[in-house]
This record gives structure tokens, C-alpha cells and sequence, in this order.
């Protein structure tokens, strides 16, 4: 049984407890919020506090908050040589205090606060100093059913980097779709099928292989036609922007 | 039963033939290609030709040939009066001739020639002249399986452009993601469950409503060690238009 105390009790931190909660091999013996109320509704099932020098001794303290607020918050644990890892993408493992055994658990996926979460969807990137921390953080990630990775110093913050343009770029994207669409009050219903078989085919391909259209091509007209639809200059500078890179990528 | 000519050997020909073939309702009585190798392999099971002036009666005249061949094959058609239609999205519903019923049965969905297409996830947009037309194309994309829209001159073009933002600037965000992280020597599998999720999350809530991340929160400090990170102009130039494209969405 790993007895975990976490810290935090934003989006990552909820999901986590709840995962944590269904696993049977993981015990969260406490959870740590500098402010109560966000945590009161679970007092019931899970010892809570709000002050660091009441935390109970336990395998792996699991840091959720901000990413500012990892080193402060490490640097007032009241204890030396435990595991304390914090869950972000970006900030470093060296945020958390020296005094600490460091790691870091990151899971790689975009959290809804309404959505229970499917842990056999995120992949955990494992960073730690010392082997022994990274095989108890890879056995804790196996407990919620999660697959897990080993990453380093450079690697996660070049996937968190990654995980900001298939997410939030791909995202926005989607959202430009629906404007041209709506503007001419059409469905976006329509497309999301193709966004679903687009997001599809790069599992079993490469993101190179997979590509088609009037950029890769350099079908000189349908680009053509397609600038004169586009009235919106930030629209159009992006059209502009990806064609030019598809047509990079492929050689013309 | 519907009688069915089908002009043209690509992607979206062969895989029309194919889905026809399995509906009890529709007939291809007639395979068209100008070069008569690409469908030889039907000749069993369907009449080949590649002479127009071979082609016999149906209710519908399919043209799968590039845009820009529609114009000169529908002329050269030996009869008027039927209804004939192209399955292009950028191209006229009057770049048919004149003399015939024109109509447009766009297949809204990406097609790769090995995979075999799952007609329930094609989405086909349609345009005619006349009410009994669309009726007849209506019922034609129902017998594949299909939700068929009905939609007019601008739209589809309309919808074609953002198909093109959907799929092909989307893949080609995969494709820098795929860059980023193999540089790093990180695993682009890692991004796998993202990029099904963010895809997934726009078939429930808007893209407006579905954005997360650092240029929404406008997080200055991720994403300046987001640019420190890219060393590579052309990622950079998208990163930056694309977090300023969502600042500008969400109100900064």
C-alpha cells in the first residue's frame, strides 16, 4: 500500500484524489489545502488540513498547485529526505525544495473539472533523480491505470510545449472552423466527424504520412480561391502561415 | 432501386463504388474512366467503359474527377436533361453543363486509398437546383449510411475551407508537435491520448468553450519559455500567431 498525502486542490488534484480513491494499492492518508473549504465535502473519507506542519509522514507527498507556487510550498514542508513531486509540465524538478527527494509525476492529458476522468487515457511522464523514486511513481501511475513514461530534464518540457499546439492550437483551430462556418450558417456539426478521423488516422500513422490537401499539393487555385473566402486578416494570416509550412514539409 | 453511373477512378469514386455496392436500394449500372486499366478490376462485376458515348440511362450521373476536369467531361456528355453531379467541395455546382440537371454530392470526409471507409462517419453535404433532386440525392447518401445536409452555394465552399483548417492545418500542427518531441528524443505516442481527447471534447462543448491553457490565461511566463524553447523560425512564427489568436478570441 503507497500512502500518498496531496497538496493542492485545483482541477489535477481532484482528479487525482478521485483516481487515487479507486485504486487498491494506493492510500491517500491526507489532503493539504492552504484554503479548507476547497476540500471540506470529502473530510469525511480523507483526513484534510490546511496547515503544512500537520502533515503525517507518508511514501510520496504529490504537490498540485501552480507552478509558482511549487517552491515556497516545498520549502515549508516541515521535513527532510521524502519524496515530495510536483505534477507540472513546465516547471522544474529543482522548483522543489533540495532538502526533499525530488520527482516529478506529469500527467499529460487536458482535464475537465464537470468530466470524470478515464486514467487509461493519461500518460504520466516520470521524472525523478534517484531510480528507486521513478519505480514508486511508475507503480503509483500503473495503479490508476495509467501508462507511464520516463522523461528528462529536456523531454518534459518539450512534450508540455508539444501538448500546447496538438491541444490548444488544434483547438483554436477547430474554433476558426466553426467562425467561417457559422458566418455562412453552416453546421459545424458537419465537420466533426472529419475532426474526429483527423485525430484518428495519427494514431496509426505518422502526422508526414497522413497529410493530403490543396498545400501539400501546392494546388495553386484552391489556395487562391480559398484566401478570397477568407475576409478576416488574423484568419487569413494564419492560412497563410500553416500552407506555407505544409508546403515546406513536403518539398515545394 | 436507384441507377447509378459512376464517372472517374480516384479515391472518392472507388470508395462510392464500394459503398454502393453494399446498399440494397442503389445500382451502379455503369463504370466511366477515361483510362479503362484504373477499373479493369471491376469488369466482373460492373460495365466498364471508357468511351461517353457508351454511357447508358440512370437516374444519376456521379463525376469523381479532379475539379478542374468537370467542366469539359460534363460537356461532353451525349445526352441532357438527366441529373448529373460532381462530389467536389470547392468546385461550382454550374461548373456541370448546362444542358443537364446539376447537383453536388460532397462527401465531407477524408479518404485514404487502403483503409476501407466507414460511410456512417461521412457527413454529405448536398446542392441542387431542384427539389426532386435533392429528394433523389438525399435518399442516395441515406443508402450508404450517411447524414446528409442540405446546403447552399456559399456554404460549401465555406465548409471546404474549413475542412481545410480542421485536417489539414490541424495535421500539420501534429506534425510540429511530432518535430518537438522527436527532437528531444521524447516519444510522439505521449501526445496520442491528448490528441484524441481535444478531439473529442469538441463533439460535446464549442472550441470556445473547450479552450484551456497558457495563451488563454494568458500565462506570460509559460509562454516566454515556450519561445525559448522553439529554435526552429517557422514554429516559432506559428506559436506566436496562434497564442495571439487565441488571446484575441478570449478578451486579452
Amino acid at each position: 500500500m503507497i500512502k500518498i498525502v496531496l497538496l493542492g486542490a485545483g482541477n489535477v488534484a481532484t482528479h487525482l484524489y478521485k483516481g487515487f480513491k479507486k485504486a487498491n494499492t494506493v492510500n491517500v492518508v491526507q489532503w493539504y489545502n492552504r484554503n479548507l473549504k476547497s476540500i471540506e465535502t470529502y473530510k469525511n473519507e480523507v483526513k484534510i488540513t490546511d496547515n503544512v506542519n500537520n502533515l503525517i509522514e507518508a511514501d510520496v507527498y504529490i504537490i498540485a498547485v501552480n507552478d509558482d507556487a511549487i517552491p515556497e510550498l516545498s520549502s515549508t514542508l516541515p521535513f527532510e529526505n521524502r519524496l515530495v513531486v510536483h505534477t507540472s509540465g513546465s516547471a522544474r524538478l529543482y522548483d522543489i525544495d533540495q532538502k526533499l527527494y525530488r520527482g516529478v509525476f506529469y500527467p499529460l492529458q487536458t482535464f475537465s473539472k464537470a468530466v470524470d476522468l478515464d486514467f487509461t487515457t493519461v500518460p504520466i511522464c516520470i521524472e525523478t533523480l534517484r531510480k528507486k523514486d521513478f519505480k514508486l511513481l511508475e507503480t503509483l501511475g500503473q495503479s490508476l491505470g495509467c501508462v507511464t513514461y520516463k522523461v528528462n530534464p529536456k523531454q518534459r518540457p518539450a512534450l508540455h510545449l508539444a501538448a500546447v499546439f496538438v491541444n490548444n492550437f488544434t483547438n483554436q483551430i477547430y474554433r476558426i472552423a466553426h467562425e467561417i462556418t457559422e458566418k455562412q450558417g453552416a453546421e459545424f456539426d458537419i465537420l466533426k466527424p472529419l475532426i474526429t478521423e483527423t485525430a484518428r488516422k495519427v494514431q496509426e500513422v505518422s502526422p508526414y504520412i497522413a497529410q493530403t490537401g490543396p498545400a501539400k499539393r501546392n494546388d495553386k487555385k484552391t489556395i487562391k480561391r480559398h484566401l478570397k473566402l477568407l475576409d478576416n486578416p488574423d484568419q487569413e494570416a494564419i492560412y497563410k502561415l500553416m500552407t506555407e509550412s505544409i508546403k515546406k514539409t513536403h518539398g515545394h
